[in-house]
């Protein structure tokens, strides 16, 4: 068996080989005779679902969640879902190998657009900003979190549960609601401002190295509060800077889930708001539409239903 | 008392004087000594509360809501909001009171924008849609309603509740829904079909001739269901329309209000019809918030109660 | 192992031998060494679940649900409910098998009552109806969709899930609303009517062939809106059909799920349409109760419980 | 002014003159210069507001609600709704009034069908019941609460609010439920006594005189747990009754609303007690409806606003 | 009318004469031959309803709510509930009136506790806090905050409505608090903590001057997220202070409301969060049905109807 | 394999031997072979789940949920959380492994304090209630129930799950509603006959015999009503009880549940009503909370996630 296994994408019931994925979660399971194990692997282009029936004790310890393995497997078609059987699978050696095509950022799942590029058009927009005491203040939460903001996820799982997804987001964010405050006579600095700064709090709410967690703030706080005090820091390092729009754009933040049930303290109460939480939550559930399309391996006109949008959707035609 | 009183949105506690009105609502109250009228007074320009205490008894039969009245009166500051104390009310007499200034489309509340310049619009939107079946149909429809589609109000109450609301409103969801199909590579044809439609059985739900009521059908079908049966007559009509795009456009018109507790009896299934019940979410609600800012007359720096949304708004700072 | 097996009915954990069933179910599952089958059998007396734990791979393909299959298996009890476990599954074949018993009709879950039996007393109840415009316009909407009416289910899963299943919830509320009509002086004719129009749209919602989905146009529009469709179309063809009387059968069709948060865009606004939907879901919940007290396997006076219903029920004492 | 007013369901905006009344409500509101009593009007045909502009002050302490008055009044029309306006009103001096024709059976709002054919039908209804222990409970739960199951109403304000409206609901859902428990095989007999004991806690929990007001025992514990205890102090005076059927009798009377959130303490577990609550829910819907559409004064097809209903509804065409 | 009117809740309705009252409220109403003047009166007893007949234009313009006045009345029985009605009204002028026994802090509602005694229970419990760094942390919000601290109401309406109300409830929820630590082995540091800091964002919310408005920031921000920013910026001037307690710290002020519906974004996730919003939640609204049974003036065993608690509540009974 | 296995809250992976334990569950689960058994054992220190792979088919019969039983098995780390694998497994014979050292009363879950010590603080608190009808109709009820009383869990499931645990969560509540009695002025005596009647209907509701199971009658009429019937019944063999503390005491029983869609059919009136619901709420939800943190066994800082309160919870610093 000397063949490589291909992106995940591009796997069917017939694939078989060797390959390198980074296992994203890893479980085990009870049948007759003992335990199994059932796992998610990833790599850029998709994840898959797969299982280990052979030496499951040894296994259980050999590598965890969160870790790139090499596996040797074959695909498996499932209640019409396709799976893997994995018959080795071990921890990746880095060095070694690498000699054989291992490369991290083919096994990490990623935003689609280069991070590069999503960097210095979200620097392009920080420049349209008119207002310079604004201006000001938002580059400087973006520059003294770029490192995160650079490569961060949005979500540990529902949205843009990805390397790179909150920027991809927050770029998203930042095209319709400009787009929308010219189309209702709205303040484009806000919303700007607004979009940038909404989800900040993710920065810190968040633990993310290559697979995601909350952090001990994160559960306590939420990212509403806590971006609401990185914001609160940066405007008080920042002299002279408007109270009245110090409260605005806290009432953004404070404000983006659009209501109390969705854990928002205070609800929408400016055209900004209103216009920042329904890009929020209108690109949130697009993403989640789109990529449960695109990963979808039903037959027939719908895909699989979907628990979190409690419904189908309608694939689109072949034409 | 010579003077003519001011356009509504120019009037204060100073006025006096004589004008023309559009008598939107008339209801009996009750004092100690009988009853007083308690009116709703439009122009072109917005509305305002009035009362008559005088010569209640003859004036009840005098005229009616939904006539156009010349009265004599003077404002008064009740509760920190403006009203018109009415002195004499009786109702116009066309061909006199034409020599005194009276112009009917002065009396009537209507959407800001001129309608041709809506229509020319419309008509240059319909002649984007790529293809030529979907944008027959759509012409055909257009067409076969344009009387009523260039004036009707997009409701009684809520939003867009004056002549050519619907239009305008049509107009204002085309222009958000094509942004937002090219920003998440939906179909923009079925998006402007949708816009176009959906509330096309508001033609036939409601009644306008000045004021607005239900129609005997809009009570007991109501216009999502009044619109579905309208796009399948015209759809009937046309030779060799795709049964799955006629399937698709009745989806966007029975699934516009997002939910089924909205009304809705199916829930988006297509990228095209999530956009558009967006959508008309948002510009519902935007216009309701941005209307309401408009008419405060409160005190500080936020509006008053909205009872719909349920909050206040903050108003834009004087800056 | 000559014996055949008795009907699922009758089945007990000593039942051993051959039977020949229809298939309704089938999944793959997991277990340690691989997958075993978890599949549903049907015949006309109930369903029953079984397992299938050898040469898997190869059955994967050799049978699909929707089938009629001959298995040969020994009942067991699993948590005090009995299953089968299957030593041997085929495809029937079905003129060989004929020779050995196998009757399609007896293998399929159906109505208790005889279908001509019930297709006669709908004929009566149509008789029944006084207004001759109605009279006629039922006949005509019966007769054009006689093949689906005789043998539809009422629906996927949830009640009167069987061949006919439509047709016996027709009836119970034809007998019902007449009942209710004539107990609160509501009109007889219209409730018939409702009775029969009301799930119409199911005969194109559903795809029914010995198992039953959901058609494309039932996923995007759902049976309330198709069936007013039907109802429009019928009456197009029927000259001068009363205008009034159309409002209020499609009023009776649109609301006949009683409240907007259970799908009908409208909710009822006359005696006609309020006994309909009470009729409606009473007859649907009977017909859940009846079934679940009469499938149940479990000890003590309760029933297991009914995760829809969210309770269990108290079984019938034996005296 | 000696012409005799017609009854309530007589009266138009032209009557004028006096009559006898019950005073149903009684309350002072506020004009210019003092206040007015806003009053309800009742008799045994329906009622009607009224107000008194004169002598407020003495009035307040001259009559009180739920007293009979004799009044001189004269009909208005009030936003297209009919009221009195009264010039004299003094409460009724039993003696010498009746010289002038009051009666006070006339002016009490009543149950359409006189009580003592009701009766009567009660007394059949309980010959019917088979078991001959449950047939003498019910007789002397019946008997010992004669007096007031005779003539109490079977709520304050909502449903049949009236003198005898409780043995009128109760025959209704008698008739309803011994048809659904035939067509749908339930025991007749249980349901019978679930329509006689489900509201009989209503005996104690209401306090009817001409006016209904809750009792002190009625707020503190709810007719559902009087009814409970009172069922208990029946059986326990029953010799050998099985404990079975208490039970069953019992978890009709707890669980006859149907769910948690209307206030029964369990939800229905036996057929029975699934027809009661059913029936009990529609009986009490049909009577709002059918009294709401024949009180109903406004213009156009439908009814004013019912509020707790949150629905018009549509009047019966004229043919 | 030479007598001086009693304190408010020893008023009668024959009660008549000259006092000294805040205005709190005042608002125009509408009247057959124009407006009268419905103001709410208080004083350190209570809050008395009144009613201004004449001159009301003049009056309008000549005080305010939030002003002290001094009035001429009597008392007035108003349904069942007291009133005044107001011959004479005018602004208080302090020196002048001084000398007729006018004295601010009479007219002022506030808590039943003298503050100088429940500022010292504060400065009491302060003491009791075991850890010196939280000790000292509370100690220096205390002292920063202390002259809004000792004065400020609990909130505009709902409860503790008035002078020191905040300090009251405070001081109530650390006596519970401190007890259900001690019974569920909880921190007693912490839960004091919480205590006193969960609604210290009030002191920013509200505005209060004898009077109490919701203040811009207060709007837009909510108490919740002004009190965990006040906490920040005190642990921020700590040096070392615990992470992991300021994060429980910052956790209690969020989570206080108990759910993300009541406005917390996080919902408590420690014994200590538990027991706080569980004691908030019950002071508030032990300390609004006590006063409803207090201030309760109706008939009979139960009070009037409280619209926020949507019930009616026993009174004690005489004995 | 000659070691005792230590109790269940000190086993852990390593452990391996021979134990006595309460099997509280068994369930039966598939594999591809066949079956194996899902058992969940318990002793005085906890509860631990275990499977049995071996012999199922004859051990299906051989032992039963509710049973003791002797099992050798060792430990195993299944999804970071501690299970048992089972090798043999036989129904305890009382009488020889008696010498073997099994002790009932080791193998069942219990309360924490010695049922002796809690039951003379139940004498204790009886003894303080002042009013000596009320305190010999407490006594009277204690005494009549003492044997089920004594001990009795709370519940089947969801908090004090175990021996006597009614008996410790009744003095919980105790101790905190006299402490909440005092501090809102509320009746002492009449708060503590709440807390020890509120669950007193348990005693019916459910059966216990080392297992727990709800009886028939706590199925059909729950604990409410039993409770509100055996206090009546108390009530009645009580000479000369006041009719109005008769009332108060059954709406205690009534009310305890807060609210309707919690089961309660009347919600708190009165000050101790709102007292002991809220007592009753806190108590079970602290009980859920502490057990669910001491029994936890994941890393990191936060427990696992509770499904019934949705959400995990702060585990103690190890400091």
């Amino acid at each position: 068996m000397t063949n490589r296994l291909p992106r995940i994408a591009d796997l069917d019931a017939a694939s078989a080989g060797w390959g390198f994925f980074l296992c994203a979660r890893k479980e085990v399971r009870t049948g007759r005779s003992g335990d199994y194990l059932a796992i998610v692997l990833q790599d850029v282009s998709g994840e898959i679902r797969a299982k280990v029936f052979q030496e499951v004790d040894a296994l259980k310890e050999e590598f965890d969640a969160g870790e790139f393995v090499k596996i040797q497997a074959k695909g498996n078609a499932f209640n019409s879902q396709l799976e893997l059987i994995v018959d080795k699978i071990r921890r990746v050696m880095p060095a070694r190998d690498a000699a054989e095509g291992f490369r991290e950022e083919e096994c990490i799942p990623c935003a689609p657009r280069p991070v590069d590029e999503m960097w210095a058009e979200l620097q392009g927009r920080l420049a349209e900003v008119h207002d310079s005491q604004l201006r000001d203040l938002l580059m400087r939460v973006v520059s003294a979190n770029a490192d995160r903001f650079r490569i961060w996820p949005a979500a540990r799982q529902v949205h843009h549960a990805y390397r790179s997804g909150l920027l991809e987001h927050v770029l998203k964010i930042i095209e319709i609601v400009t787009f929308l405050a010219d189309a209702y006579g709205a303040r484009r600095d806000l919303v700007i401002a607004g979009a940038i700064l909404h989800d900040i709090g993710k920065l810190r709410e968040l633990e993310y190295d290559i697979t995601t967690e909350y952090s001990l703030e994160g559960n306590l706080l939420g990212h509403i509060a806590i971006g609401s005090a990185m914001l609160r820091d940066a405007i008080r390092d920042t002299p002279d800077f408007p109270a009245r729009l110090a409260l605005e754009l806290e009432h953004l933040v404070l404000s983006h889930h659009g209501a109390r049930e969705m854990g928002s303290p205070v609800e929408p109460m400016t055209l900004e708001a209103l216009l920042l939480s329904t890009a929020d939550e209108l690109d949130a559930r697009m993403q989640q539409v789109r990529r449960h399309i695109a990963n979808d391996g039903s037959e027939g006109p719908f895909t699989s239903y979907h628990k979190r949008l409690e419904r189908s959707f309608l694939k689109p035609s072949a034409s």
